[in-house]
């Protein structure tokens, strides 16, 4: 048996595999896609090629994108049990958890979900990466009461998501701020919900398996539910007047203020910074401003008190703002942010695949000594 | 930020948490729930008693028994809706897909799915303790064409899974040797489904998310599928007469022979011992012997070679060929691992919530220094 290698909480600082994916400089504040760092990437790549990338660990050449592309609008439509099977499931539930759902009801419907080949893991994340967004485009109509929209092929991935949920087509620019957010999101490393992918695909099981561990991860408040939280205190704060005084009395009562901090970033989460810049065109041109005023504030006031500390605002301080003034519904961002992920969760284990090992770590035991069954009688 | 501390592929060795549940000797072949020993809980205990044990780490008193007893009786009938998006799923998947999907389902109809205090998981894992057993002869009986049987409130937890399954009730000797099967494979610390519930459960995501990560693992063929793979090599090999020289063969071409060896121990597994003694009391019943004998000539085959280098039956071995004597399909081998080790995957949840903190561990990067976006035409 290996040496016990210590014991951090939450595997925290724990290398849990290696990587050619994503590199993280939490004290610099650098994120970068195999070596291309967010702010190229989001500048000039799109999410189609962003997932190319990442799932082939190299930038397409001009035909593998023009396939690429041609995969993913082949599979927009879903299959109809799918559909069948999401009706009967109490309207009100949680996105997150009808996503699941179906993520796991579409394995039924693979010839074979088993195969864990590099080539057909692949095809099958290409698949899954457009079926999510159209099963939380549904979702997302579905809750109000909407009917499904039929996916439109002249559209990026990125702008068809918002015609599906919204019936209309985006305008050029908020195509563009939904893409970006789309590439952002794309991959983080291991994060829960990722290292739970990983997890579940170390044993072979399938990549249904796979997506739900992840997606069950990113469920949890603590992990992909921080978005909705932070649109969420911005709207209760309402009014720029007030955002001070109201986290000023939060920071009094040392309580948590969502999208701050982050376990990797001691300093400016530079998804953050870019999320900022967008969240204030959108507001300009929207005119309005109130929403992007209370979160400058709020990031003001957190800085001035925690910044010291490494407390800056993270990938969900901003991304709500950039969601909200799209005019999507706070219950969806969490959705938003699977239809990203899940090319860094089937990035990670295709690539965790091709040299793996089961995870199986062990407790450190601190239960009763070793001792006897006490009969019934004598408790 | 914590200073790396090490890199174990598949986290062999690593301690991802503290726990009182499950005590393992690997050198001596020593488990223990709570400090029990496991031949004194499958010689005095019962599967009901062992799963209060582990959800509120103690034994039960009298009353607090009964009461336990009467809840997981209440809760045998499922609820119609999961049925009925059952029957709409292609038949013939794998029967742990169906009960991944049948589990999300489940999670739509509790009206408070996302209360993860202590007191509110223990009575929903007691809920998903019963039906996962009920879903598990559902779908046993559903491949086979065949309708749910409505369960009997005057059997054990046991013998009515055995009732469900079959129509027919078990004899006390098989609801005992079922029983016991249940009590050994509740919990055993952290392989790889515990290990992905607990880092699910750890973003305060709802148990249904947990348990179908862990689902999904326990679903991998080099996680719960072995025993699968046991019987069906047991069955390949068809004659005592054939086995030494198969094994041998195996052993030559280097061949993994499944049901042999674990990370944790180096010697006899003891649920292995447990279940071979009841293996060949149902072959003895059954006046055949032909799968007991075969086992038998394999295991002394692969210790002569192997048992130098620690390789010993595992749980797997045996598991399978007692599933086979009760004349349960091999197809239903993995369900049936789940219905009983759901205990563990609750119990290490609840314990990991106390002190919990969200599961991120790091990877190391391996990939392209940081460079640039190379624009599509300079490819």
């Amino acid at each position: 048996m290996t040496a016990e290698v210590g014991f951090s909480r939450g595997l925290e600082g724990v290398i849990a595999a290696e990587s050619a994916l994503t590199y993280i400089d939490g004290q610099q504040g650098i994120l970068a896609y195999l070596g291309i760092p967010i702010e190229e990437l989001t500048e000039h790549s799109s999410f189609e090629e962003t997932a190319f990338l990442l799932l082939y660990q190299k930038l397409p050449k001009r035909t593998e994108l023009a396939d690429f592309k041609q995969e993913l609008l082949r599979h927009r439509t879903l299959p109809e049990a799918v559909l069948d099977v999401l009706k009967r499931l109490p309207r009100k539930t949680a996105p997150m958890a009808l996503l699941r759902t179906a993520v796991s009801v579409l394995g039924h419907f693979d010839p074979s979900p088993d195969d864990v080949s590099t080539a057909t893991l692949q095809a099958k994340a290409l698949k899954l990466i457009v079926q999510m967004a159209t099963l939380t485009a549904v979702i997302g109509r579905w809750r109000k009461g909407l009917e499904p929209i039929v996916p439109n092929s002249d559209l990026s991935h990125a702008a068809n998501f918002l015609y599906m949920l919204t019936g209309r087509k985006p305008t050029d620019e908020a195509a563009r701020v939904f893409d970006v957010a789309l590439i952002l999101h794309a991959d983080h490393e291991f994060p829960a919900s990722t290292f739970a992918s990983s997890v579940v695909a170390s044993t072979l099981s399938d990549i249904y398996s796979s997506v739900c561990a992840a997606l069950g991860a990113l469920k949890g408040p603590l992990h992909g539910g921080a978005n909705e939280q932070v649109i969420k205190m911005i709207a209760a704060i309402g009014d720029p007047a007030r955002a001070e005084p109201y986290i000023k009395e939060k920071l009094t009562r040392k309580e948590i203020i969502m999208g701050f901090g982050h376990r990797q970033y001691k300093t400016y989460d530079p998804r953050a910074r870019i999320l900022k810049h967008y969240s204030e065109k959108l507001a300009q041109q929207a005119q309005d401003p109130c929403f992007f005023q209370i979160e400058e504030i709020v990031e003001k006031t957190v800085i001035e008190a925690l910044g010291s500390r490494g407390i800056f605002p993270n990938v969900d301080f901003y991304s709500g703002t950039v969601y909200h003034y799209l005019g999507i519904e706070p219950e969806l961002y969490t959705p938003i942010f699977a239809i990203s992920r899940i090319v860094g969760w089937a990035a990670h284990m295709i690539e965790y695949l091709k040299e793996n090992r089961i995870f199986r770590p062990t407790t450190r035991y601190i239960g009763p000594p070793l001792g006897h069954y006490t009969p019934i009688e004598q408790r």
